[in-house]
């Protein structure tokens, strides 16, 4: 099957475990058989390639998010990159004409859509295989995916169907009714609509056509900045007769809000976390090297990373968005494709940062504008390249970088540091990359 | 008036804003005037000079204590050091000894012994004037303060009177009563002892003399560690006959718990702190330079230092002890009497600290065993002595150092160090002092 995998996302609804780059699907939250934690993007990239191990997966991602996927899924997943933010049509579109011209997949078949991060089993991704085969039958333009409700839900969209069938027309949509309203729905044989849907390649970018002037992939990405701010459902769906819907009647969560994430948790604390029996409800997620003490709480999420520490009624939970757009957005930690970061310590003209790399990896060759930087590497060995000089590095050794210096590591083995940046005006932005030939 | 200060108190019940170095006296809780923080050592000596500029204040404390007792109350304190931990009865009778021996105070002048962390108004240090007074008139060979009872507590130990006089004898003491108990007490004019007296210097050190084999302060401190652990009410008060008490009547706290302490506060929030309006009875203190959200919570109290973060209900915050001494009790951040430095990243080979130097401060020097440093001056100007030779430094300037070699740096501004020591055995006792011919 073709599949393409939607990830948005803001950093606020999971603050602090989620900042500007990485979103929800990012965290690292679900416990594997090893014991290890996986994150909601590997789960399911897992779970569908236990289903078809010869999926054709594509991310359809923003450039933000490319560090962590290629952390998370490693160098060879098929992204579909979006320079900026639009909305779920442009996103689509691209992400298809990427799938059509760059992996050359022949536009008969179908592709399904689905968000990144549904909290689902095995069952659901077979099902989807299903909604695949069955929009290439062309019984419909499109074949949406229903979900069976298990309580009248007023947060999500209804789709209303014509035969309480596996496989039926549908009649109409409805989105986020009231309680009374959904029950009624309910008894009509409606099913959740969790966004996701399969179809012709050739349909999407016959739509895609209808609605934009652009030649291939490679026009649509350049002109993506300019493309309308609109999302799938308003362009295409709503707008298109012939849709079925397949239903599916397995476990389906949407893990928005640090109550319903807690849910889906194995164990109540992750990280170092000491926590005494007069507690009850409680979930702890502890991302910081500093323990955290739950003493006598009741029906609390409390969650901590280098952004900051969120303690909240679980209830509660979900309204913590406008609280966080009150805080300073800085980012303070990231996973890069070649490892990851964290800011250490703050000071008026200085950024001190602890930055591991990981075997075998290297960064960008860059160098900055406003700032210097000291380098001394802690635990490690590897090579550095400044200025085209070419020098081994392992635990002990500095390195001083005038700002117009060009630099990178090369790590043999784990390779970690710590950098001080120094200057007037740093910034994550003040970066110039360069070739480099090894 | 000559007043001994005691400033004991381990790290434990007010963690995580207290650690093994600074003891709950230390931690700025208390808002000044100004809208600067200060603690309750702070607070203390500012009511004593005030209710008697020429006051001879001693602090008594272990040396654990000292770099932030000049930290906080400047260079030229008096200090009686106690070179480890015994009881009180050694504690008394050293700071009595460097008063005589040391401050040359004459022994029939009278001495006032009082905990360092009492939360009184100044009525409390009129009183205890008066108690040296009446000290000095040798009615009594000991005067007690008594605190007229608020409420019968079951915590604090009574002290029953002869007459319920302003000045009366002691008929007997009894220690934490239950309640009913406690009532009929109060009925009886008892009042709380809340470990203050007073006795003539020459009192103290007969007593001394005839307990310990001694001959002046410095052979006492020269002994220290082979004293007995005694308390002073068992080795003293116990057993002497000719006891007055001297009733006060004013405010008293004990803040030992994060329950009493936070309802000393002046505000619900001390740091980088967001608090939605569902939140009740919550109190928050942050030393932490990252933001705390907390929503929707009840009669909770949070507390954040680089040692952990503390998340108790308030009424049970009296018994985090326990689950403290689980946790690992390395030393994250403590004041020094050259400023102050905390921990920013723990390497399996490596430690990165932060360090503080006030303006004309300087650090000892030093050096190290088993570790290699290097420096990173990320703020203010300065100078460094690396193995004699002087060298200036300022913000941007990077010194390594191998182990064994000799090093201090003296601060003009104040200046700020991003210090990563290197080595397979870091510790803080690796650390040889040499004197320094300026």
């Amino acid at each position: 099957m073709n599949i393409v995998l939607l990830s948005g996302g803001s950093g606020e609804r999971l603050w602090p475990l989620s900042n500007d780059i990485r979103s929800k699907q990012f965290i690292k939250i679900f416990k594997r058989k090893d014991g290890d934690y996986e994150s909601m993007v590997q789960r399911v990239y897992h779970q569908i390639r236990k289903v078809d191990e010869n999926a054709m997966i594509t991310i359809a991602a923003p450039k933000t998010q490319v560090s962590a996927i290629h952390n998370q899924l490693g160098e060879n997943i098929d992204i579909s990159i979006e320079p900026c933010r639009r909305d779920t049509f442009p996103a689509i579109v691209l992400a298809v004409a990427y799938l059509r011209d760059m992996l050359k997949v022949n536009a008969e078949e179908s592709v399904i859509i689905c968000p990144v991060d549904p909290y689902v089993d095995e069952r659901y991704f077979e099902t989807l295989k299903e909604l695949g085969k069955q929009a290439e039958t062309g019984e419909a333009n499109l074949v949406l995916m229903g979900i069976e409700p298990t309580y009248p839900s007023e947060k999500y969209g209804y789709i209303l169907t014509e035969a309480r069938k596996d496989i039926s027309k549908v009649s109409m949509f409805k989105e986020k009714p009231d309680k009374e309203t959904a029950e009624t729905y309910i008894g009509q044989g409606a099913l959740w609509n969790g966004g996701v849907f399969a179809c012709k390649i050739k349909y999407i970018l016959d739509k895609a056509h209808e609605l934009i002037d652009f030649t291939d992939y490679q026009d649509l990405l350049y002109r993506y900045e300019t493309l309308p701010k609109i999302s799938f459902d308003y362009a295409v769906v709503e707008k298109e007769k012939e849709i079925q819907v397949l239903r599916f009647t397995g476990e389906w969560k949407d893990l928005g809000t640090w109550n319903t994430l807690t849910e889906a948790m194995e164990e109540e604390c992750i990280g170092e976390v000491v926590i005494n029996d007069k507690c009850s409800n409680v979930h702890v997620i502890n991302e910081l090297d500093i323990p955290i003490m739950a003493i006598g709480l009741h029906d609390v999420v409390i969650s901590a990373s280098p952004q900051g520490v969120l303690i909240s009624d679980k209830e509660q939970s979900s309204y913590i968005k406008p609280f966080v757009d009150r805080i300073d957005r800085k980012v303070m930690f990231a996973e890069k494709s070649w490892g990851s970061f964290r800011v250490i310590d703050i000071g008026a003209e200085s950024l001190t940062i602890k930055v591991t790399l990981n075997p075998g990896h290297r960064m960008n060759y860059h160098s900055h504008k406003n700032r210097n930087e000291v380098w001394v590497a802690i635990s490690g060995k590897g090579c550095t390249i400044v200025d085209g000089m070419e020098q081994e590095i392992q635990a002990g050794d500095v390195l001083t970088m005038e700002a117009g210096c060009r630099h990178t590591v090369i790590a043999d083995t784990e390779l970690q540091l710590i950098e001080v940046q120094l200057g007037k005006e740093i910034s994550i932005h003040d970066k110039q990359k360069f070739p480099l030939e090894l």
